[in-house]
């Protein structure tokens, strides 16, 4: 069966989900003349939000029995408990523990969701899969990609 | 010039901007169990936020000497001076003064929103021109139309 | 609470879903070469499919306790048992009962769509709440919309 | 067959198409001043362009022998002939005919559409077929709509 | 002509097409519990189908005397002739025989496509383009990316 | 603060801009005829002309003071002065001297706007940012990359 795959085939594989957050860009080291030089009206007191659409990348051989780089249902149950239960209607500054000593900027978030995920697919892996890129657009304009570097 | 404009023509013109904002569904005059009841997570107690995509159509006889409908750079400024210097990147429960005494739903801000564009194109305007449409895109699956009735 | 919802007011609430499905055109009461004439390529033997992008309009007044038109959740769970049980996954030429009689083009799957709604809206309306629209994108070029007209 | 379409139903069937064109907003009875103040850069003497996305729609009684309001291979060679060979690739100031005594903006575009469209239905039109709107969108931002009135 | 080109430039150009087929993800090796447990819904009886969202990538250095790295007409044919005429609109799992012996999943899909490609352009190639990437998009939500690895 | 930030984190941000602008695909070295054979309807006489979506990828390590790679709104500003001013609503046949001597395809733009942002970057960095990538998309189906190779 499946004779396309007797050589072995690297295949990258990418999910996207969407959470809706809130978030204020404040650095409470800093005054608050400082924060609005750096931050301008993304440091406003009462904060502000996003539509964050996450799209995540793994990679791997492509499984000669079933066709499939890894599980699609896996994959979907590792982002809704990983990701969804922790940013989903979320207020990014006061309600996710891993940021309390951050500014929860994208770049920050897409770090920290590599962690996250890295380890996680670290714990179950039993076949070579790698994540490979954690993209967080934070509108249709920004983008911010992190592999792991 | 413009034979094709002899006689009257009603055309819309619609115009698409985004802001970026925090929200609570929160009633106070309700228990937070009734509020988890009614608006679920969207009434986590730290709020979360959107990209709200805003898009505003208005009608009228096209102008036969210029071949426009309304001057869009016009539209333009109204736009920010009414919609992006109010609610963008604002907390729509604290920052927003129409806003105190509602919970912000999507279906409020509609009607909040024509309600100030309403008055302020009837200010302006010489010509017949109205308002037709406001429609606000919460996500990519939500949307909400008011058109003023 | 919510002054700007002391008079009605009547907005228009829609929701997108999609549906991934396999189908034929194809009339048996006619000839193979009578169905390649009307239908083309979709009429080829052993069918092709679609990710269908289905747009559902309500429309009423909103309620002035909730801010809401209708309960979001409610509609979700509607979309869920009426829709994506009925049609994801599935060949609308074999799997779906309401098509048994049918050729499952696009406008007759709206219509369907409606009748089904419809149905559906009118045993758990105890508001003025009504299905003003069913849109269905079969792909990118192409949607039908039907107004229950 | 089509047990749906023993009573007649009415849908709106709407089709996308892109053509890309230049065009420069200037009325040759103003000064340049004047050209300026009303159009502003779309002056600019050597012309810009846009990838303009129209989507035409029709709308009539589902055929119930077909389950078609109207065959779309039809409609695909009409907009080929009429749409395409007309604006696609071409300057809309000095290329198209109808457009000569026009400033070129994208409500005279709609309207010319409509005429061009309304005229080619009308004349192949056997069944209660009619044209129900033009729309462009001249950039993701700012779209024209024409029904005819 | 071109000083911009007189030192080599290597570009990589991408092309976007997409064809409806259906497919259904079953092993016949393996038993229906066995399929159902491995491919969920996806192993439904009749098929299910998409709309496949191809996105072809080349690379090489750009031609100084064309400022093209490729003819996109010639592309465009290629393109029609591989792709258009063996997916669009068939079964993958009964009209494709490449894939006759193997499970159609998006990855496999992938893999076949490069194969195909990969052979057209190295039969006619004279100048030193590649295929870069073959990316698929099943749904807007899920792609699989094959760099020939 | 910032302990995600503690070891260096590469990211690569984007950020995507339009603009609009007219070109024709024409080589005053070849007669007419080999410009047809060439470029095709792009040839066209009065030129036609794009919404040309242009998106640029910076990269390096994020700042741990700021959780910013780089200051979007000094971004905003390099994109304003050098993409918009040179290029927005302007015809790149004539409008454009960095392309007096070139055809104006979306290879050569590519090109001529890494070079433009390259330069432009290495003279305000006083951080290790590079520019990564420059992609524009002429159309919704065809795109070029450039990464400075």
């Amino acid at each position: 069966m499946n004779d396309l795959l007797q050589k072995p085939r690297k295949v990258y594989v990418s999910r996207k989900i969407e959470f809706n957050a809130a978030h204020r860009l404040f650095n409470p080291l800093c005054t608050e003349e400082e924060n609005l030089a750096i931050y301008g009206k993304c440091s406003n007191k009462n904060g502000h939000g996003h539509n964050y659409l996450l799209e995540i990348t793994i990679c791997g051989i492509v499984d000669p029995n079933t066709g499939f780089l890894f599980d699609l249902k896996e994959l979907k149950n590792i982002l809704k408990e990983e990701i969804m239960e922790r940013f989903d209607h979320k207020n990014l500054n006061h309600d996710v523990p891993d940021l309390q000593e951050c500014v929860p900027t994208t770049e920050v978030l897409a770090v920290l969701i590599w962690d996250i995920l890295e380890q996680r697919l670290h714990n179950i892996n039993n076949r070579e899969i790698s994540l490979h890129e954690v993209k967080i657009y934070e509108t249709g304009k920004n983008s911010v990609s992190y592999f792991g570097e």
